[in-house]
């Protein structure tokens, strides 16, 4: 069905007539000239925004729109869970081409319904627009958390212990396996074409005898770059074991840019060992066969959205036996600098090589 | 400057860098993973959200980047005005094609900074971004009201008077001048090209020859939509004469396509009088010189950032005291259906033939 049809008045009745809303704070969602949200006894708000653009953060050839809503949401709360905070509303601006149509909106949708519905997570408000040319999504996310758990960026200390949560790179590799699978396609596509003109054939029959891309094994590094999960777990294990992290933020930029971001705020150096970095064996193994050095996809690559924090040097013991974090390093005097010691002992000044959306 | 030498965070430090809090309640802004606000005693929170795109919503030929920047912040602003709430902060994400420079972000971020400044509103956090084509700019804005205060679109009742302040329709008519003189200016360039090129003269001289397009007498209508004003002190002389609207919402659809959502959300009808719509002089003339009907203008131009409202009847005879605010008509039973009552006494069906960026 055409957009048109409907009207954007028609579109959002569509997508939002039905939404439920789960919060009790959520005192008004769609509908209005604003959401109305009630604060929580002694609760802060925090809030986050991201703007994602076609093409320059998301490839439609092969990013199916569930998971591109699905995953718009995931960033943002993934914000929210850097600061030891709980996700509670959100609101949702799209701006669509001519090419969509109703039910691509409602399937984009779907993926945001479901990411909202797996936290608890109430859709409030938002805009439908159209655009000259590709889709952009804006969210905005809203969450609550008491003034005693907030965590910042700039609390870390000297000899706190640097931890993240998962592992590091993977959303990376997915992306390259991915990149390369439409480079591939695309020359088949072209080699088809040709092949069926020279024949006097039909192209489109050859184009759809093109095999699928194989990407078994891959399973792993093709999920965490299409569909990332906020680390609530990680904040309540935290929480159940009485630890609260001194500083914290989610790695959405690659663990150099992150963790310098935590030094320049909290005004400190650190210490990280390459040997610690967590990594997914599949990660090793595609980097290897793309002639990358895996530390550096841990250390540079983006979107894994991990949790990157510190914890003081009392919690090492506790901290050592939660699963699915990892210690790779300490905090040190801000005058010591940003070092990375490697395998083989070499100190190296941490930089920040992160992915840069300006630059793309 | 290109962006790109300066990065993300370098942009971001460079636009944000030298931000000041006005308002306590802020108590973290830009530079974590979310923004962080105290909410205020008894106090509740209303947040509104809009995505403005290149193309659809602005046109980058006639409209400059501090003026843009302004309306972008000014059309969120008057939603929070129309729950009868005090805005606090906002969020700006901004998206990027390559032809902007630094120097054009700041001039855009000058007319934001303008807008916040003149309601004391705080620039909390946001995203910015590359984008593959032109400019994309998504507001949050957050703001505050007790519960006793706040207004919905669904409190209208039977009897109840339809208010609305400032004048309508000089919004649309200050578009329609603009999209003429930026036909009427392209239609030049043509020309002088062409006389260059068969004369063997620079096209340029020709082009710099043109004439500026002359709005003397027009300005109104120029500001009117290139600079509109969210109308807070209609909310605050409303407090002072001690009314609260029963209803409101801001007119950014045309007063048409508003007063239906009001009477939808609060199950009523109504009758609107075409004599009493409040219209300017150089809407008038300007219409006139259009061939187009003003009333209907009036009706279905948008962006006019008016405030549409209904208080009880009892309060007609301090309402009429207040400059600016006129009664258009009342409230009916919802069978009564909703009335335009034309100047020579005919009684029409009101319908939405508003703004509509979907169909753009």
């Amino acid at each position: 069905m055409e957009i048109s049809e409907l009207g954007e008045f028609g579109l959002i009745n569509r997508l939002t007539g039905n939404l439920e809303y789960r919060n009790a704070s959520t005192l008004k969602g769609v509908g209005d000239d604003c959401a109305v949200i009630t604060p929580e006894a002694n609760m802060q708000t925090v809030v986050t925004t991201d703007l994602l653009m076609e093409g320059v953060h998301f490839d439609l050839t092969y990013m199916p729109l569930k998971h591109l809503g699905y995953k718009a949401v995931m960033v943002n709360l993934s914000d929210i869970y850097a600061m030891n905070a709980t996700p509670r509303q959100i609101t949702v601006s799209i701006a669509l081409g001519k090419r969509f149509q109703v039910e691509d909106i409602e399937e984009l949708y779907s993926g945001m319904r479901l990411a909202c519905e797996e936290h608890s997570v109430d859709i409030v408000g938002g805009d439908t627009t159209s655009s000259m040319t590709g889709l952009a999504i804006s969210i905005t996310a809203i969450g609550v958390t008491s003034k005693e758990d907030i965590t910042y960026r700039s609390g870390a200390k000297e000899t706190d212990l640097v931890c993240v949560s998962g592992n590091l790179g993977a959303a990376y590799m997915g992306l390259k396996l991915l990149e390369r699978e439409k480079a591939v396609y695309s020359q088949q596509v072209r080699e088809a074409e040709e092949k069926a003109k020279t024949n006097g054939t039909s192209a489109k029959e050859a184009i759809d005898a093109i095999p699928q891309p194989d990407f078994a094994g891959r399973e792993y590094l093709l999920e965490r770059q299409m569909k990332p999960e906020a680390r609530r777990d990680i904040i309540q294990k935290l929480k159940e074991a009485g630890i609260k992290p001194t500083s914290m933020m989610d790695i959405s930029d690659g663990l150099s840019s992150e963790l310098l971001h935590i030094c320049s705020e909290s005004k400190c150096g650190c210490r990280i060992y390459e040997e610690r970095i967590p990594i997914d064996y599949q990660t090793a193994v595609t980097a290897e066969e793309f002639n990358l050095n895996v530390s550096t996809c841990a250390l540079n690559g983006g979107e894994d959205y991990e949790l990157l924090f510190t914890v003081p040097l009392t919690a090492n013991d506790v901290i050592s036996e939660i699963d699915d974090i990892k210690i790779i390093g300490y905090i040190t005097q801000e005058s010591l600098g940003k070092a990375l010691i490697t395998r083989d002992g070499q100190e190296f000044e941490l930089k920040a090589q992160g992915w840069n959306p300006l630059k793309g």
